[in-house]
């Protein structure tokens, strides 16, 4: 690798036709980052808000260097707080980066100039969670209400609400009050290391909007720091809420340094990973102090959650040797060779207290690992991926009492009529905490396409409670997903999320279909590709055939032609039957509709079956 | 147009690791066809029957030329029955393609070689339903029955049955007798013009494996002839199980006949476009007796099933006035547009049974258009959609009263939390004709993704009873479809197909799931590609990082490399284990299982809440 500073550019401005607005909350440096959609002039309506993950990377107002990385948007309000100290931390050690004693990094280094790491002051409780059950609002939550209503305060209609959300408890308006008690109740988590304070907080709970993760990393056969980074900040342009970092290999360490320091989202680990390398790929040789130096390493650089493959249990491990896909799970597989090696309880397990401990100082989120989810159609629900989730509902109650903020990672592969049960079960198990799944594809037989078979149970388990979807891409099975795999699995993820949100009815989410489908009525294409979510695309497929710009005004386009554009024909419908006062015609038949239609003789014929 | 015939090539040629196969009925001349993939020796198993949709095209045995068109599968069956008669056909007029008095074709011409069109003697009715109703199986029925057991004969799981049919009645075994009480009470339909004899039976129907269409056409914007044909034998390449042909412009009849002669698939078609054609595009100007005309014109052609827009009345289209994207359907608005022009009833329902009596003549299938079908989110599950299904369903039941096989087209766009209602709906008003939909999206956001979009719709309302699934490709709202595009529509319709099969419960459907993951398991890359959807794609994918011929055999791939990849510690595992009598351990800990995770203690631990 050969990764020099100048080369570490990313992407940056914004999306077509986009502006970044602020809305400001009850202190001026809480300021909440939103995408603005302007529409043509002809539309007629104000420009339409949408979430917006990318930070800086997209205001114009802010000269992106990452070098230096982002402003330090929470720094004051952790300090403030009065219970963290800064320390000089753990000293950094060649093995964090795969390094041999005397090797010397050869990838760039991030420049800390001087900056220590926070902890909490004598083992207090510095999270979220802590600060909610004691009834303080902090400016994360109120910064999270803010952002979670941005439809809400377009939206007229919020009061005309239209779902099915089984159960779950979403409000007309997101409150900070309604933040603050969900997370108390361990609903909700705000995932916000005290050390990683350039995030701009987002809250993960099924009362509010579906959130989805992008996974990048470099693996031992590609990839390098510069790559990473990008990967990063494309796949929040695109819409990721949080990015887990999966690398492995050498520069784990110097890697993540980069990514953390330039990311506005929250950062996820598999801790486990780095702790392997520092064991030279050796799972039987893992120790629990190897593990707790990882953890406190990654809890001072600012990672945010972490996956924790504490599930894994000596005694439940046999249940996968009659499975078809066994462990697919990394984590959960070297967890499983450790434990049968030395046939002893996994110490993840044994040594949970203490992973509390250290997490609880600095406010990073459990993601309780599913090491044991079922890899293929053939091995979900079954009776391995159910033991170990009745020990991640024991683990969750546990995390709770040092008032560690938690979520529950979930499968996999299942079919379509087995996927609510997972979520019910969860919910059941692991009282409320929120569900963070993969996917699940619900067909084991289409590599390639896995984005989309994943994206069909992503959407289904979002919609029956799932509060974030970890995404797939294209090479999933097959390969390490390059940028344009990572973008089209985080678009395909957006779809799918934001489907789930209609479904559950959140207030003002159709907003934005509804703005969409107006411009396409309109013929207003432009409007149509920029309030897409992948304006880039939409484009390049209409120009494929139509590139002219003239086009873009056009009443049709290139997949029906001019003389079979129903949309065309459907508005000389509306302007021909406005003669006619069609509304009025249609009132009537509402009226009258009853009774042409409810007529006790035709509903007898209608309910009579075809005569063989 | 250019095309000369010498240029009419095709794909031809079996997809890698496969064979063609053709399994033989109670008589030599049923010969069904299936595809077999071999597995690797080492695998011991026996290859892979998948339902194959590819006809001749690949078949080595079979030298295709398409300017002599298919070979006549079924002319015998046809004409044994006794009860069809020749006859010179109506005359070949210059509007059929779209030219003027005089003007002569510039597209090639098949050359049907004095073949002459059959029709129903003395105005009987010659449907699959009339044999059906009478008690008889005919050999359409027994190919059927055949092709729908591919997996089944496999499947000794298939006593093992697991899924959720709501209310369908999807047998162990598909019998002949079993597929004809299925089409006598309307339940299912085999679309088998008799002028159509290359078709290879198939049949659309809830208890049947899950059917997907894929529409190609050419428009006035983009496409040949010659295109024409290969994007249908590309789509029924990669899956496509029928056909539409929805051509407008010019040489629609020429493009028509090239198809039907070359195609193994069932061909559907919206006449009502070629109709249009005829009265130069004006809506107004259309005419019963020209649409007479067109229908006779596709039906001696070969065409199996058309599209008729019936169900858009005169007083229900006023109830389209006020959505946000009127009517969508080309068809729906062109007859939308004629009746308030002429403020008359739709021709084709006040002409209904002159309808039913011409395609009873020739074995041509309704599809019932949803010419009202909601175009966006917001206009889903409205009064206009639902009170044209209510007089779909009437016309259901007028249909077969004269032996007509019947299917309902269905949306569109509709959340998911919607997506029931329709199926539930549609079963109950139309006598459980099958239902076969476009999609539905479950989103308005994301044009250039909306085969995905479309494909959680379809694979949901695919599992609730749909019986056919129309794709949607990724050019949908945007521009006309290329063959790339038609390969990424038909695969993904494919895997949401599958997946409702998987989540209805279809004997054996979870077959090559099995066999997908076991291939997985084991590195048996080139199983894992050959199995799957899109073999191509999966090896081009896998490919990219790791080219060399010996990575096949590798037990890692460039995702998480050799030291990460789960499935090789799971081995590992596994093998530590089989040593300690892990299969052992297992039952034991299922046997002391209930006592672990059910005692009433850790139950009520569970159950409690997190403490504010």
């Amino acid at each position: 690798m050969s990764d020099r500073p100048e080369a570490l550019k990313v992407t940056t401005g914004c999306l077509p036709g986009s502006r970044k607005v602020h809305v400001e909350g009850s202190r001026p440096d809480i300021r909440v980052a939103m995408r603005e959609i302007d529409l043509e002039p002809s539309a007629k309506e104000p420009p339409v808000r949408v979430y917006d993950t990318s930070g800086p990377f997209t205001d114009p107002a802010v000269t992106v260097d990452i070098t230096r990385g982002l402003a330090e948007l929470r720094r004051a309000w952790v300090l403030e707080r009065g219970d963290v100290e800064e320390y000089p931390g753990r000293p950094h050690r060649p093995e964090d980066d795969g390094l041999k004693p005397g090797e010397t990094i050869t990838v760039p280094v991030f420049d800390r100039q001087g900056r220590r790491p926070l902890r909490a002051k004598s083992g207090a409780a510095v999270s979220q969670l802590a600060y909610a059950r004691r009834g303080i609002v902090t400016p994360e939550m109120e910064y999270v209400a803010i952002r979670e209503n941005l439809r809400i305060a377009q939206a007229r209609e919020a009061a005309a609400r239209d779902g099915e959300d089984f159960g779950a408890d979403i409000p007309d308006q997101v409150t900070p009050e309604f933040v603050r008690s969900e997370v108390a109740r361990g609903r909700a988590i705000i995932p916000a290391n005290i050390n990683h304070p350039e995030a701009e907080p987002m809250i993960i709970g099924r009362n509010f909007l579906t959130k989805i993760n992008a996974n990048i990393g470099n693996s031992a056969v590609a990839s390098s720091v510069s790559e990473e980074v990008e990967k990063m900040v494309w796949a929040i342009r695109w819409g990721a809420d949080t990015v887990m970092d999966l690398s492995t290999g050498r520069h784990i360490h110097a890697t993540r340094e980069w990514i953390l320091r330039n990311s506005p989202v929250p950062i996820g680990t598999v801790p486990i990973y780095q702790a392997l390398e520092k064991v030279d790929g050796k799972a039987e040789d893992l120790t629990w102090e190897v593990f707790r130096d990882t953890l406190i390493e990654q809890c001072e650089q600012g990672v945010d959650y972490f996956t924790i493959h504490a599930g894994v249990r000596l005694a439940t491990i046999p249940l996968t040797a009659r499975r078809v896909t066994g462990i697919v799970s990394r984590g959960g597989s070297i967890m499983a060779k450790w434990c049968l090696a030395h046939h002893r309880e996994n110490f993840l397990y044994t040594h949970f207290d203490d992973i509390c401990e250290i997490l609880r100082a600095y406010d990073v989120a459990f993601s309780l690992g599913d090491g044991l989810r079922p890899g293929s159609i053939a091995d979900a629900n079954d009776a391995a991926q159910f033991a170990e989730l009745e020990t991640l509902g024991e683990l969750t109650h546990r995390a709770w009492k040092y008032d560690c903020q938690v979520i529950i990672e979930g499968p996999g592969h299942v079919p379509m009529h087995k996927i609510k049960a997972n979520v019910d079960k969860q919910l059941k198990l692991c009282g409320e905490a929120p569900f963070y799944t993969l996917g699940p594809l619900v067909t084991d037989i289409a590599p390639g396409y896995d984005h989309i078979t994943s994206a069909i149970g992503a959407a289904m388990i979002g919609w029956f409670g799932t509060a974030m979807l970890c995404y797939v891409t294209p090479k999933e099975h097959l390969g390490l997903p390059d940028k344009q795999d990572v973008r089209e699995g985080v678009v395909t993820y957006k779809l799918a999320a934001h489907a789930a949100d209609l479904a559950k009815g959140h207030p003002g989410a159709q907003l934005r279909d509804n703005a969409l489908s107006k411009a396409r009525f309109e013929f207003r294409w432009k409007d149509q590709f920029n309030l897409s979510l992948d304006p880039e695309k939409a484009l390049a497929f209409h120009d494929q055939h139509l590139p002219a710009e003239g086009a873009k005004l056009a009443h049709f386009c290139s997949m029906c032609g001019p003389k079979f554009c129903s949309m065309k024909i459907s508005q000389e419908v509306r302007d021909f039957a406005a003669e006619q006062g069609m509304a009025e015609m249609s009132e009537k038949f509402v009226k009258e509709g009853a009774e042409i239609y409810n007529t006790e003789p035709a509903q007898a014929q209608l309910a009579q079956p075809a005569a063989e």
